[in-house]
């Protein structure tokens, strides 16, 4: 239970990073480098200390926080900062912070010097379910989300819930749609689980089995050629409503809160375009509205949700394709949906909250 | 012959690049991009046409050439333009042009969107005979030689003697270097071939062995973590004096006549630290001095020299190591070699020249 193997590495839970020292010996490492954001540097490092008795022999590399960071003149500075450090492709990078942390630490690693060992400490709830597994590194390049990455695996991956104690709830919350994602896509039993528990109070074990349930996908397919793209669920209009609040909402919303009203109209389509009864999208929109906040889709912003839509980076030769529900816990992909639909189920969220 | 196969893709030769169609075509990619830089575009471009009748499915990207335009700014430009081209995951680039283009384009391309599909074809022999095979892609940051940049393989790789014809002279000579260099780690009797032939006119046939040498020890050791070190021979001094006349010098070295200067220095070291013996070491000298221009190695830039070596990125733990051949044909790596044999080895390629 505290460990499950994914592609060539190890992921790990709650063991208070106790293998972390036997991989950095093992490494015959010449140099650690801990890269952390300026939060995670204050919250998470004296964590990870003590987690380690006072392991001291690491440098830090420490960054602003936020999405806006994660960009190609940070990746310089890191890179240029490794080598100040004298860092040979013999060193190690443990990324210590949320998915800003560990997709750009592991991007500057991946290609400093063509690629050194990296580990990563996921510490936010959405980091811990959901960047934790797959290989994907990335960068934004003038706000374009992840245009530039590699697919690279990190050596280990430890989760521990003891970083969550100090994420904010709204953060939290960011991450549990995914997990509920995870239910939806593959395991019925797990979404019903998830409903009935607390999402106030988010388990290991909980954790455990959306990482698990990802881990299964992606190792199915690792180069996301096809079925992995069931993981963008929720995804393809929780984008482009995510990428619109970014740029007009004064309190943007996190990128679960828009993935939750993504869940909502795709599950529309999946009862229009694919086999989720009528009982199970009620069942679905029900339970995300409960959860989330409500947010009113301008119809003033529906074309230009249409032109994010058509810019994804999943879709091929221009068509904007879906992941669709079969059922609650079954997801079907590469499905095409008329512009209508889509315009019909963004109304369908808005009359939701609207109820 | 005219076909090797390298970790899985093939190295065409003189093919006039009749295999590419049918590449394109199996492909099914949703755009072509060409990058090229300004010298390429102009000679070499025209050519590849020809070559396709007159195929135009594509478009063209084009930088400004040399080393010092192998930069992240480029990167960063090159990236932008296929997103504003609208280049999708499943887009193609095909780099034309010799190693800066190939490393830089191969880059851009394992990244972008984490990784799109590429092909090279190198136009210049160093290119051909070096940057052909490995995998490896490349950029410099603040002028240090690829300290960023991943192992990709291209879909396919195509070497085409016509691309040579307007190469000039000294760039051919720089190519030259390597291929004795393939010689003298690998094959006595292609050594004895190359020096018996007219370097002013090098065949495929040979081009074609030298890829063979150096994909075999590549394949040996995709990730360079032993053997693949032999192809360093001459590179730790000769990337030495190569960075100290590029900082110094009005008309630099080449790399390939640093090489041929770190060759004798470490054939030298050979002598005094492996098993090469002194008829086989004044062999080698004599020959190397015979094709390329004699040099003055400053005494004092020995001592920047030795700062060059220790920075060099094959190294580990702060330990110079050197490739060292064992006789004409044979080299062993991980060598250790004292500072005062390094001297020696620098003054006894300026006696050579003062002979
Ligand atoms: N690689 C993948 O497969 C993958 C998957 C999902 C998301 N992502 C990426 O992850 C990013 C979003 O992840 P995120 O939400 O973790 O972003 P984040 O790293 O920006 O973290 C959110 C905020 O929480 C702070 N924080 C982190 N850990 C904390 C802790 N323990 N206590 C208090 N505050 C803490 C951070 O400093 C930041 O301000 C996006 O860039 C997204 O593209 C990647
Ligand atoms: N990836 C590898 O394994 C590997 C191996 C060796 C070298 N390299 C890299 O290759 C680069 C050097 O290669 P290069 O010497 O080909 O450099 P280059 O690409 O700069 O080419 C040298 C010059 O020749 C011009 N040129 C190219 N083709 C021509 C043609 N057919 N006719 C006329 N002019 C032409 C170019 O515009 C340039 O001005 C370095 O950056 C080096 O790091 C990479
Ligand atoms: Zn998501
Ligand atoms: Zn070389």
């Amino acid at each position: 239970m505290n460990k499950l193997e994914s592609a060539g590495h190890n992921i790990y839970f709650d063991t208070r990073l106790a293998p972390l020292a036997e991989i950095i010996e093992n490494g015959k490492y010449s140099n650690v480098f801990v890269f952390a954001d300026r939060n995670t540097a204050e919250l998470c490092l004296p964590v990870f200390r003590e987690m380690l008795d006072d392991f001291s022999g690491f440098d830090l590399i420490e960054t602003d926080p936020g999405e806006e960071n994660k960009n190609i003149d940070f990746c310089i500075g890191i890179w240029k900062t490794l080598l100040d450090f004298g860092a040979d492709r013999k060193c190690l990078v443990i990324n210590l912070g949320g998915g800003v942390i560990t997709d750009m630490g592991g991007f500057v690693a991946s290609t400093y010097k063509r690629g050194v060992d990296f580990i990563n400490i996921p510490t936010t709830l959405l980091s811990q379910v959901d960047a934790s597994v797959g290989g994907k590194t990335g960068i934004d390049i003038d706000n374009v989300k992840n245009m530039v990455g590699t697919f690279s695996l990190p050596q280990a991956v430890f989760i521990e819930a003891e970083f969550l104690k100090t994420v904010p709830q709204r953060e939290m919350l960011s991450g549990f749609a995914e997990m509920i994602k995870h239910g939806l896509i593959a395991d019925q039993e797990y979404y019903y689980q998830l409903k009935a528990a607390d999402y106030k109070n988010i388990t290991t074990a909980a954790i455990h089995r959306s990482v698990e349930i990802k881990n299964e996908v992606v190792t199915a397919d690792p180069q996301e050629k096809g079925l992995r793209k069931i993981l963008n669920f929720g995804h393809t209009i929780g984008h482009a409503v995510e990428s619109y609040s970014l740029s007009k909402d004064k309190k943007p919303l996190t990128h679960g809160e828009a993935i939750a009203i993504g869940m909502i109209c795709e599950a529309y389509l999946s009862h229009k375009n694919s086999t989720l009864t009528a009982e199970e999208l009620e069942e679905i929109r029900q339970y995300i509205s409960k959860v989330y906040p409500a947010y009113k889709i301008k119809e003033k912003s529906f074309a230009q949700l249409s032109v994010f839509m058509q810019s994804d980076k999943k879709n091929e030769h221009g068509n904007v394709l879906f992941s669709l529900l079969q059922s609650i816990g079954k997801c079907t992909y590469n499905c095409r949906v008329s512009e209508s639909d889509i315009v019909e189920s963004l109304e369908y969220y808005n009359l939701t909250y609207a109820k």
